[in-house]
């Protein structure tokens, strides 16, 4: 029988016990887990973040898999915790918009409210519930457990406040949201937008003049800037062999134009 | 059958091959092993952090947990390296304090010096007792050799040279101890000394007047700074949505004060 | 049965879900797969520091082991995509000099090209060629395909473009080629050269006279300098309880000489 799936994405980083501990909670409900990390290295309470790197991830673990997602900063308060069943897929996490993106995208999804006190630890701090309410919950999914024990249904869950591209006069306007560890800038303009607009187009990071876009990094000459749409089919500003962001002196929030050669 | 549990302690960091080549160590030893890192961001040497990430821990973990702790300033010198069995959960790690705030807190625990070679790898580096001593021992404990089977008992063991807090005229006196991705300032005082004192009482960390204990952040203003009893029952310094350690310029060794109301 | 074991070395550090979504196509084709991180905290782009690292790690995983490396500056251009059966062991990664020390020191090796679209995903990224075409395979070998399946024997693999040691009028002259999480100095010159030099032999790191080799950090006083044959058999200068790069203000690339005494 294959080893239930766990993957997690927080902000709790790796220096502390935080991520060690949920995992040791997990373990101790379902012996059997396979536990993944994707990352713990979003932002301090950064919920767009995390909800794009789980958005850029999900569909790449087996169906099955539970996605344990803590960036919470509103933990402690009466913000809901949530588990979702996509059919494909189970998410587990706070109803902050962070698990927008992955809920949105798919149909005949059932969503509840983490209450029940069964498949929580039996006190719960109301600085960690990472480890009280989120793990345990993640765990017992794992094992078997059917996402309507868990709590009632919940029918909207909280929309994720994020900057969305948009068209403005034929050409797309959008932002750069992620910045990766190879300093590109990961935008919010997704290939079907890219798609949609008459080839070939120019595209701007703030003032720089990037260019039309490329298929990838090695069609840009050693240190030069380009644009592509990456691997999770998002816009992206690189540097080859260096880093965008430093070169370019941008990051999050940077504003970028793609506008049709005439 | 339940696979055995390791979990890891480390200040090895995780850019170099130190960790893993320990996990393949152990691998090697015990294939079915289950392997969860606790931290490998203990500072350099830092032996009362990791003893405090250890035990603020252990406890979430499966009974039959082996930790195998490697903090070691002291590699390849005659410190002793140890094997503790406290009934729920087996340690193994340096003679040198990182295992005196888990074994301190169980009776009924058996202690060895690890010198048994049929339990260790044929060479052992004076630079890198973790790859050749400590990570196969962990193994072998974890794939069910007693603990007695690893070298003669050891009476007693090294206390850990930390800041204890303690009262002063009715005041806690306490100081900074661990600083977390967070910037959340975690205090060696803890949940029992607050609980002994008369409520309401003010927190001091050194000149900055926190105020009264509250009980989650988002009992704070957003950017406002709270003394809160964190989750591993230590008080903690945080800022709501930011960084106490950046906001009040203060780190580990700070000095922190409980005073009572009049 | 023993799971099968896959060990990973990459630049994509921890933040993003490169690593994380590598780990969920694995586990789609190989759910009973063991999943090791050696580091992924090479340096961007840095083929020297992974083949290094990766060279330091290999031996003490147990026979069988498969190899995941993914550090590919050229991503998406004609550069081959390689699996390398030594015998004991696998390895995957783009051919570019980063599999070339490990797979130099190992006799009747089997090299083949990634070719073979079955053991890939159905549609490759020409800038994540780790999640599409490196990790499927690197799965599918640990999952028991023989490496023969892939794709066309390979008969001469890229050499690891690095700094090699030599001996220039009795003495050895290298180079730093790694900084480790302690500061620590790690060099191009090995045990063998070393130990065929007359000794004892000071040791100068740039201009700094380190002195004789000693056998561990106890051997120096506390924040004393000294260079030692580090755990991986390579020549090291470090600093007790310090850091080395810090103290001597030394990184990659600086110049390392070891000259017998008269």
């Amino acid at each position: 029988m294959t080893r239930p799936l766990i993957a997690l994405v927080t902000d709790f980083g790796l220096q502390d016990h935080y991520v060690g501990v949920m995992k040791g909670v997990m373990l101790g409900v379902c012996p059997d887990a396979q536990l993944v990390d994707i990352s713990h290295g979003i932002p301090p309470q950064d919920i767009v973040g995390a909800a794009l790197e789980l958005e850029a991830a999900y569909r790449y673990f087996p169906p099955g898999t539970v996605f344990l997602v803590v960036v919470d900063p509103g933990v402690g308060s009466a913000r809901r915790a949530l588990a979702i069943d996509t059919g494909a897929y189970r998410f587990v996490g706070p109803d902050n918009g962070v698990l927008a993106l992955v809920a949105t995208a798919t149909s005949g999804r059932r969503v509840v409210e983490l209450i029940n006190p069964q498949y929580a630890r039996p006190t719960i701090s109301l600085t960690f519930e990472g480890r009280d309410r989120f793990a345990p919950a993640a765990a017992w999914l794992a094992s078997g457990v059917d996402v309507s024990a868990f709590g009632p249904e919940v029918s909207a869950i909280v929309a994720l406040a994020w900057p969305v591209a948009r068209e403005v006069s034929g050409c797309l306007e959008g932002t750069v949201v992620w910045v990766d560890r190879f300093g590109t800038l990961v935008t919010n303009i997704d290939r079907a937008l890219i798609e949609a607009l008459p080839a070939p187009a120019d595209v701007f990071a703030d003032l720089c003049h990037v260019g039309a876009l490329v298929t990838t990094y090695a069609d840009a000459p050693p240190g030069g800037v380009c644009a592509l749409l990456g691997s999770a089919n998002r816009l992206e500003i690189a540097v080859r062999g260096g880093s965008a962001a430093s070169t370019l002196g941008l990051g999050t929030g940077a504003p970028v134009r793609v506008r049709p050669r005439a």
